[in-house]
């Protein structure tokens, strides 16, 4: 996710606006198209045609599912803009994977920009891209930035005819891939609250120096996933208040349903954040505490040694007249009194609960 | 509580929408209903019937309250779905028992999903579970996820018609629930308060190491308990203020109460939230302040002994030539300088109030 | 103040709302009723009067203030309640004493609860007590929890006819009561202030770990005061605001002043709330510097006699062969050896500031 | 400004609402009237008049501007108040040194209170006082705390008829007295600004404890800022948005061009108290990496000696039986150990980045 | 960027309002007036000329920028302001370069003043200056603070006829000025971002005081990007949401993507600020673990010798009767207590993990 950091915003410089600038990595070698077209009755998916293809009406299908991954091909992008009708500006957002996401409403689409968050292939941390969705009547257009499998599991809905998908209208696509795309935050939280709890245990019991680039980095990607949430949930809400033509009133409860979610997730990356920012408290009265631990046994051996070594050292000078010198029992006294002062010390220390 | 924080929220995977799968954990093996048929003059509980006998009128019953507790048999929600007419999206945040307290209207009833709070069987922290109402025409349905206490004083009430339940309808019975809920919340915040107490009587006086896990602990619920209390608060507030033609507008008075009462315990657990994150600095400067205690001790040992024993050490020397060594009064001398240099650190450690 | 942490709210248990229970500690043996009637030329004062004779209505008055201190003994509330007609929910939030402050509009009267502020006998921190009122045509009834001295100045201006409160109907003595609870909040406020100040000059010049508990203490009352607070002033705001036709418009210029003092009393509470929370920062600063100090001290006086130690133990060794022990001049350069020594380490020290 | 700290609002005890008291500090032997008339052709100051002789009607004069200087003559402002038709509220507020800044619009007149701050005479911190301000009808009449120079320039420029203040009416001078208050506080800020500078750079290069009291002072003094400031935005946008008759269109652009002025002096004000609440942190820091330094020499030295102490220590015990004291090379080789040791550990050191 | 925090607000001390006043340092020897016209068709850019020259009409001409570098001659200021029916009130706003940026409608014209950002001529932190757009019929007029080349590329652009800027009014080159400087923010961000990355790698391994200022700077000027940016977004947003009749309704898809890019840019800013002030943080507990590491070592050390000292000097003492001294086998069984010493600490210092 560091690349974010170094450039999370597009600078096309001083390009005009509305000039198409690709602002991202080249994921893959190729765009990729993929056509679905479903009915209540039927469905065909046609992988790796060309646009001209897929532009072609469908008199059966009622509702037609155009995806097309991989954002590098400016031209291709034109041509889809020019094929399906969409304003440059859009086209720009869409390729302009910096982009913040935002639902606006035209007068012949919805266009709505996600971040879709996936785990780390690492298994740690967090990878986000980007997903611009287009609704036009009976089309679904859906850009993204490289390809991936989240949407796998809806295409697999339309193929099996689970639930309600194939019954309903482009606009219930339209809204099962965003709920798809919520679906995956909740997956997201799961793994950082885990490695959150992982955190809070080391820093209580193991606490070294290691733990802090790693909760600097779990407290990044939580500031990276508030900064995709907060403006999704802008975005759902503008959906679900605003409404448009083209998404019927039929579809709004689950809009709204859509729309509880999304308040959840920021609910859930709100409550990581508070628990995160107190980590480093956590660390830092761990090493404190053993700090304050290591001064303990320092001091203790220092006092009781110190005054006894004096001692030695007294008798250990070579004045001529030093009458103790020869008192027979003055060596078993004199060790004595370091026994005495030893003891005396470690009564002491008791006392104040150091021991 | 903890398993709260690993899975916080609803991971149905890939479902579609509207698709009914427990989330959560079975917690009685069998689910229990339970149907309670009242009015002014008679009273009638049955408990463990089936679905198909609860669904029966009682022609003679003005308020029906139907309990089911256990929600992981997901065939008998959907067979009450289709008994009592409930959507499919509200059978659904039934199950999903990470659902983010709400209240919704529909035209047919009124739903509800509370977080139910309770101390732990242990004394310390609590346990949360869900609880799903839902108000239609002289009934309530309530969907518990496990069995519990806390609805039996209402229960009681029912049966010696203590207060005005029996003569009320069933929005009264409806609000009596949420009342008794809130109530709870209230008992749950005196038992936090002190601990609270507890534990920062423990910061300052017995500052360990021990203490910052079950501070973490403390926060964490008042976390939890925040995340549950606000979207009630707005749950109850739309019922005050949206209204619905099944709550009648003289039991509006104690949905305001019950708003006041919410608004109190919020008010409450920012409160205890702000003791909390205070109590850390407390511990911390305990910590520090012990540690200081310990450097003083340390240093004073230190400095008074260690100049003694260097003067003790150059008698010690050997050289041929140390003309002290043969004067008698040399080593009382060097004695009574050993105390002087005692003496003057001690008035000067006294004089920057170390001792 | 410490009874309200563990039990800052009316725990019922399981009452059905609208039952009245006394919810708080019972202040006075009896509770006291006094009837003070007053008009432009007259006026009477009654105490100890049982609550039949105050309710006999009184033709010459034009003003009706009744008093009620006491709240432990429910039947007399509940008496209360039927010969002025107050609502059974009104008497349950005057009957719970850890009430949130409001104020609520009913067709026959207003009812506001208040908490009243006052220095702590012992001179330090504050006592709360609950203090509600009702406004009826032409009475106000006054409900305290124990008796107290806050009013008493308010009485001795009725006797006078001081100011214009004989003039004016019952919404201005409402609207007394309310400034002089108000003016109240300044006078703790002052006592706050100066406690502050020492808190302040303690942590700067002397600190030491009791002050880590005041401190404590300090910012709690500080909550609690804030608790107490805004809802306070969201209840003038709402008297000043929704308007009611017992409050005449006259009265309208003295509500507004009274919300203006409210909301300077909430700014300087969140004043003092931000003095106080840095004075713990001050504290630690203070502990750190002082150890910091301690540790100076240490190390220059370890490192300059470590070393000079070192060399006395050389020349104590027993060795044989040993040509420097019977050069007659090597003990004098040995001890100008030790002082180079320790002269060099004190101009190091001082180049480094640590002196 | 530390009076304010214990007192910063009016303790008028328990004086009925209305009656006037002056709350704060006589700062002059006598008040003192000044009167100003004024028109575009013509000007005339007279200091030192009674009221009696300001109340005249001056036929000539468009505007007429009463300033009196110092507040603690009630009998003055009472004659003023009748004089002038002031309302008796209006009159406590003016009284009332520690009123918070508002704008209140009457039928016959516009009140305003102010803080106007000060550079201390002393250079470091400010002063505050009050000014409050009347317009009616042609006439502007200003009450301060006590006499100061920052109306003089206002002053003179009516004298030398600059700008066009003597083209305009009284709202126009209403608003050139506000203005000059506001740049006043730009002076201020400017004063403040230079002195975190100062602070920060003293924290960085020379912590020393007196940091901390300044730090602490000029946090009081933003706070007390901000709480004048935040009413005084209200104020003149409550100016800006509600209007009055008195107050023409014409002005509304000098008014909005003030209240651009408050909102950045707020911003500024919000700056610096982010700036000064980093200092504390910096000062610890400093403190912080000074005392890890003094630690290293310590370390540094001890360890480095307290082996090699040991070794002469073995060396010159007196048993009887110890070989290497005979032979001929074992001092040199004794010697050489140290040196070996010295150097290990100073590797050793230079290895851990100590050095 | 330090200039601005000592006086950031212009102080034009006493003047009155509308007074025209330079605020600010003089940036160039003489101002620079560029005039720009251009149409669809055609395009002619004029350097170096006089305002009389300036404000001939150009017939051919559909668009006319005008450009004024410089700002310290007010006296240009004022002809311009007479040329082209600027009021006074703007002139002092243009002048005035420590302007907070805002949007203002009058009339005949829309004013806007904003903060241009640059990166440092060093590489290292920001510059900003303060440029003013003025937007009349047919007419764009830019004042500039100091001659710069962010706006060079739009000249490009005109010259080349790249994009839209042509084709479109001048609406169109105030939107595309508006959108050029907003795009310079995020090149500044990446640059933010690269310094906050390197300090925080700094911060994680190679912690020194020289970072804590560097941190500082870097707060402090996100701190006042943030100054400069809140305030440009309302601006923005203003001119989106009330509109004008010189900004056609055509080039409001432009705005609004000006308005989501000041959005995105803020919470940027809002981004970096969590993370910048996290460092210091991070700072710190790398210091307190580098001093808990290097009191470990010095602990581990005294305690290992300090016992094994006394025993040696036990040893050395001088007593007569001291019969160990003459058991032959004594010295080597003390080494070996020695060495059983420290090889017992070593074992205890492994068990509690300090090695």
């Amino acid at each position: 996710m560091s690349h974010q950091l170094t450039c999370p915003y597009g600078s096309k410089g001083s390009q005009p606006p509305g000039s198409l600038v690709h602002v991202g990595t080249a994921h893959t070698a190729v765009p990729e198209i993929t056509l679905i077209c479903f009915g209540p009755e039927h469905h065909a998916i046609r992988k790796g045609i060309s646009l001209e293809e897929a532009a072609k009406p469908d008199t059966r299908a009622e509702v037609v599912w155009l995806d097309i991954t991989g954002l590098h091909d400016v031209s291709l992008l034109k041509e889809a803009g020019e094929r399906f009708s969409i304003f440059p500006l859009t086209l720009e957002d869409i390729l302009n994977t910096h982009q913040r996401p935002k639902a606006e409403f035209f007068e012949q689409y919805v266009f709505c920009v996600l971040k879709v968050a996936e785990p780390h292939p690492s298994g740690r941390g967090l990878v986000m891209h980007q997903l611009s969705l287009i609704l036009q009547p009976g089309r679904v257009i859906s850009f993204q930035e490289k390809p991936n499998k989240i949407l796998h599991p809806l295409i697999h809905r339309i193929e099996t005819a689970a639930g309600r998908i194939r019954e309903f209208g482009a606009d219930y696509l339209f809204h099962a891939i965003l709920d798809i795309v919520v679906d995956q935050y909740f997956l997201c939280l799961e793994l950082l609250g885990e490695e959150i709890e992982g955190l809070e245990s080391r820093a209580l019991d193991r606490p070294d120096q290691a733990l802090v680039p790693e909760l600097q980095k779990m407290k990044r990607e939580l500031l990276f996933l508030r900064k995709a949430l907060w403006p999704l949930r802008e975005a759902v809400n503008a959906l679900l208040r605003d409404g448009h033509p083209l998404i019927k009133r039929d579809t709004d409860a689950y809009f709204r349903d859509l729309y509880d979610h999304t308040v959840q997730i920021i609910d859930t990356v709100e409550l990581f954040r508070d628990m995160a920012s107190g980590l480093l408290d956590v660390y830092l009265s761990s090493i404190n505490n053993r700090m304050s631990e290591v001064m303990k046994i320092l001091a203790i051996i220092s006092t009781i040694f110190i005054p006894m070594s004096f001692i030695a050292g007294i008798y250990g000078m070579n004045f001529r007249h030093m009458p103790e010198l020869d008192v027979p029992w003055a060596y078993p006294l004199v060790l004595l009194l370091c026994l005495c002062i030893a003891g005396g010390m470690l009564v002491f220390f008791r006392r104040r609960h150091w021991l």
